[in-house]
């Protein structure tokens, strides 16, 4: 039993809850033999959601949950108020150590300020980023950070590098992940006040591959691993990241639709269509790892399905297996300890 | 005479130079009657060019410029060393008055530093953005500002909102068009210390339709035609439309490719296809002006080709027959005295 993980899910958040949370745990512990899985919610619903599905018993249970944290609420008080939502149970959950990760589709604002306030950042971690894979044409890349807190300092960004790093070498299985910083320009003189103080503090990292500076119109393109930026940067390159995407393909579906001859053409490029597109969907890859913290807070997409969730899950086991929060807590020592 | 309009164009900038800049030229100038051209560059070359035009000779005059500055040459070395280079010569005339506009495709540097150096700033405005019009599903909208110039105050910002409403309502002919501000969220006291200090300061201004926060993820949908930034992060927006475009559309291609079924398929819509990817393509647009100055200065891409140039131009007619620097100087002088 030593080598079980468990997860803590929250059956209450997102647009299609409780049945695709509880849809994708029941996945996830049919699938994968060493999950253990707490689903957290209002006991009456989860249970009658569970009650569609055979699962092994001894890997799943129910804990309760009076009150439902909902998106728009403003998240300090949803959390200071609601002590008996399934969100503030679940990090509870982590923060004891009886679960060693929690997977939301709930409130963003919520699960950011909740991870931070209730599972409480790795010791020597100055903030804890929200750090989604996003598509690209070689395959995904970690956008660093995307979180609540903006207006970053230099050693902040420093973390984020390393704590990107940690990951997607780790969780993801990519070998010395390039790692680039958002910059207007690839020049190392180029950039704002934060950027220009950063760079030459990345490039001295030793345990970081540092590529240098990377534009916006590269990232697609798949240019480095590890893209490392300040919030309010990283929170304008997700969103529109899905804007131009999803303008771009109802003007192309539009546009299939114009004549008889590409209507006739839409039919037979359909099917191709659909797994290009599926490609570059960001919800395909999980969710967003909030990272730096004593345990992992994983924030899911508000409208994902069953196996997403179930995605997001599987990365809870290898992010504990690999033990990403011992390994970040070394880099960031050793960091402590040269300066 | 008196409603002519002179307009310099830089023959030697780009990469299709002489031979686009050239031909937009002469096809600019054959399509109005009201329109003087200034080709300026190396004589020789600019002359054999010509030659293989028919035009009025009396409203197109050869500038002779010996030599050229070359993109990835530092902007502010090649302006005070290459006097006599077609873009020195040409931001000149327009100082000097002799023309009332001036559209390069050369190196985007050297045009901005250039522009408010040679050409100078209208008096009270603070900083001159550059401002592309990037295509949504509505049309296009101005993203203001995209310069070299980052870490803006909130004064700057406000001039933005002001200097690209005045281009939206009058080149544009977008009536009350409504300004957003770049933000993470729309909620009011969303976002990092500029654009929160920023927020209340659009809102109490008289003269612009200020429309609150925009999200990254809609500004492809079209939901404002002022999108007011701070340069970093409008370099990243530009930049990153066009890699995710970039990227999708290459992605897409190659999955029509994936069958037999699908390449036939590809067949029949590529006609109705290229139609919708033109019209969310960025440089059927024109290039992008660089406001604030005493004087148009537009910034054409460097892939430009001569209907982009001739886009360009007839941009400056507009602007000049509008007298949008008059029009701006108004907005800011108001400014000032309500202060």
């Amino acid at each position: 039993m030593s080598d079980i993980v468990k997860v803590a899910v929250d059956a209450m958040g997102g647009d299609y809850a409780p049945e695709e949370p509880v849809k994708g745990a029941v996945e996830a512990v049919n699938a994968k033999e060493n999950l253990f899985i707490y689903l957290v919610g209002q006991e009456s619903i989860v249970k009658k959601e569970l009650a569609k599905y055979s699962y092994p018993a001894d890997r799943m249970e129910i804990v309760p949950a009076s009150e439902v944290i909902e998106t728009g609420e403003p998240p300090v008080q949803a959390i200071q108020k609601k002590k008996d939502s399934s969100l503030v149970k679940a990090l509870r959950l982590v923060r004891q150590g009886e679960a060693s990760a929690f997977v939301s589709c709930g409130s963003t604002g919520a699960v950011l300020v909740g991870g931070q306030v209730l599972v409480g950042k790795i010791k020597g971690v100055e903030r804890a980023p929200l750090a989604p894979l996003i598509p690209t044409a070689e395959g995904v890349s970690l956008l660093i950070d995307c979180g609540a807190n903006v207006d970053a300092r230099p050693s902040h960004l420093i973390q984020f590098a390393k704590m990107g790093s940690v990951y997607m070498e780790n969780v993801m299985g990519v070998k010395n992940p390039r790692v680039g910083l958002v910059n207007i320009g690839v020049e190392e003189e180029k950039g704002n006040a934060l950027v220009k103080e950063t760079y030459p503090l990345l490039k001295e990292c030793k345990d970081i591959n540092f590529v240098g500076n990377v534009e916006a119109r590269d990232i697609p393109k798949g240019v480095c691993d590890v893209i490392v930026c300040e919030a309010f940067v990283g929170n304008v390159i997700l969103k529109l990241y899905e804007g131009v995407g999803a303008t771009l393909i109802k003007k192309i579906k539009g546009g299939m639709m114009s004549s008889l001859r590409s209507k006739i053409g839409a039919l037979l490029v359909k099917p191709a269509l659909k797994e290009t597109l599926k490609a570059f969907d960001a919800s395909e890859y999980g969710g967003a790892p909030l990272l730096g913290l004593k345990g992992l807070v994983v924030k899911s997409h508000g409208s994902s399905k069953a196996n997403e969730i179930r995605n997001s899950i599987f990365q809870c086991i290898t992010f504990t297996q690999e033990d990403i929060c011992g390994k970040i807590k070394e880099h960031i020592t050793t960091e402590k300890q040269g300066e």
